[in-house]
């Protein structure tokens, strides 16, 4: 019987208040399913850590890391201490960048339950999934300033596609789509106005196409695809976008489904030749972080992700079947956090999760 | 009593069928207000003028221009016949540039009489305007390809930020939250992802807020913020965005408020150095093209837009109020387009307003 090891990283604000419940619903899943699981704590990519070291990292995290079956991830960023782009770039941007986790996959759908900010919606009416490029695109480190502080001050920053970075993304967005009922792909491109790299986008999408001549497949510009996603949000089956619209539309969509706190992601490395990493799309949300009314969904759902990942489907589908059969308790029979309209804690949901389990 | 020469570019598509529409509505509030307008229509800019000439074009299209007080523009875009990056940039895209339009203003208000896609949204929750960096950011046309056609293919594209081209528009977008009464002024960054040209413009957003106590700052991530116009539209009061953000948002806001067919724009030059442009949102639709059917509001509330910026605030006012007035009826009332869920037409639509002026 094979252990798995799990790196879990809470990281800054409600990473930390979400990520218990989370491993309390995956020891629940765990035990049911005789699956054995082994965590390990680190306190590294935090604010804290920062504050102690200067670093967000220690110097070899990559090695310690690199000995996990994946990496169970809460939030990082916390402003007030250390700028975002430097918490992030120095964390979690990296692992992404190291472990060549290309694909950054965000299921968006309306639960039983949970009420959407969209009129007249319905669970099934929003069902989609996003697979976000992961490693390249608008997200990289090149560029940089001249005339600095004078009035002829101009910053450049460059966007890298590679022939090797769409393509892969692509083919993995193509083999999800052709899997699923519906075989329908949507690609969020803005080639009438980001005129060099993202015609580049269409082109690979289009050659990509001609090996999956099952799927159905349609390109939207960015802008009007995030208006599609309010006005039309059942017209979408598997979007693929480039770093920052994959971004965008992951966050759109779940608020679309009525809040990001429910909303998990998954930065694979489809290859497993590096750990993946599991994390809520949501962020370490200063505003209400400290008072134990996250909601820890997000969370949970990223574990039933990772329990699929690593090879137990059964489990993982339980386990999201426990999360829906909460959920559509409601507020007034489950102890629902405050962004689903109810008055529970971080700890209540994540335990009335768990007994389900 | 002068007279204000504009130039009318129709383009392509549905802008043919609402440019009309919008010079009816024109005509008719130009006459109650004894305003003189001096109509001069041009063939270009459009997929039919580049079949006929190869280029968008002709070569002194920019001294022909320049004798106008304003462009009223319609639509730009057909992609069978010419891709969207080359019709864009060989038209629209270039207009902003070499007219320095450095502002795109965009106002999103939730109309009586119009059904927001969004739950128990009524008008007067949803009352905000995208200020748009127009001019550089994203929209760069530098860049290029290496390695072609090769596995090894490598596709960059610059983002370009300046001090001068960041302030202005920063400059601007204050000047409007300061003159209203919310005085709030929200930012779109993505500087915890994008960590070069994104921190730069926090940056010159906190700078520029030294100068304008008044007014109350804040800012989101774009990805956080596109979550938040659905979630609460109601927060927001004057966006300030980079040239592709304000893009995404301008199509998003108009979303929520109900279709994307009644939203203008204003790509302005506000030293008047140079014509402004007023074109509707919306673009050149090809799925509904030729039908009839295209909503004209975007395109005569383009027009409300035009008259403004050329000294006759009442006239603007008025025939804001006409639109309003006439959309308030509902679509059992009014001939409203399929898009505002009513079976009128375009012409209809547009003589009902004329008519209400
Ligand atoms: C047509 C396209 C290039 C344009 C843009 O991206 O600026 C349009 O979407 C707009 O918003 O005016
Ligand atoms: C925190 C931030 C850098 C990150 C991103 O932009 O990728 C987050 O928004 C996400 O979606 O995982």
């Amino acid at each position: 019987m094979t252990t798995h090891r799990i790196a879990v990283i809470p990281g800054d604000g409600i990473g930390r208040e979400v990520v218990p419940a989370g491993l309390e619903a995956l020891r629940a899943t765990a035990g049911r399913f005789g699956i054995t699981l082994a965590f390990d704590h680190f306190d590294f990519a935090s604010a804290e850590y920062w504050q102690k070291h200067g670093t967000m990292l220690p110097p070899d995290w990559e090695p310690t890391l690199r000995q996990y079956d994946a990496i169970f991830f809460g939030a990082v960023g916390w402003p007030e201490v250390v700028p975002d782009h430097i918490s992030l770039w120095g964390s979690l941007l990296q692992f992404r960048r190291t472990f060549d986790q290309y694909v950054n996959l965000r299921p968006c759908r309306l639960m039983p339950g949970v009420r959407s900010p969209l009129a007249g919606r319905e669970p099934g009416d929003i069902d989609f999934v996003v697979v976000r490029e992961n490693t390249e695109g608008e997200y990289s480190s090149i560029g940089g300033r001249i005339f600095e502080g004078t009035e002829r001050e101009t910053v450049m920053q460059e966007t890298v596609m590679t022939r090797v970075g769409v393509d892969r993304v692509l083919r993995f967005a193509f083999e999800q789509a052709a899997r699923r009922p519906e075989q329908h792909l949507t690609s969020a491109t803005k080639s009438n106005g980001i005129s060099i790299s993202m015609p580049y986008w269409d082109e690979r999408v289009a050659a990509m196409a001609s090996e999956f001549a099952a799927v159905r497949v349609d390109k939207f510009h960015i802008d009007a695809l995030a208006a599609q996603f309010v006005l039309h949000p059942e017209w979408f089956d598997v979007v693929v976008a480039s770093n920052l619209f994959g971004d965008i539309l992951s966050d759109l969509g779940p608020a679309c489904t009525g809040t990001l706190g429910i909303a998990p992601s998954a930065n694979i490395n489809p290859d497993r030749a590096h750990p993946s990493l599991f994390e809520p799309v949501h962020g370490s949300a200063p505003d209400i972080a400290g008072r134990g009314i996250a909601n820890p969904v997000g969370q949970i759902w990223c574990g039933s992700m990772m329990l699929d990942h690593l090879g137990h489907p059964e489990a993982a589908a339980h386990l999201l079947g426990a999360i829906e059969d909460v959920l559509a308790l409601g507020p007034s029979e489950a102890p629902l956090t405050p962004d689903l309209h109810g008055k529970g804690t971080t700890v209540e949901l994540g335990e009335a999760i768990a007994t389900r389990v």
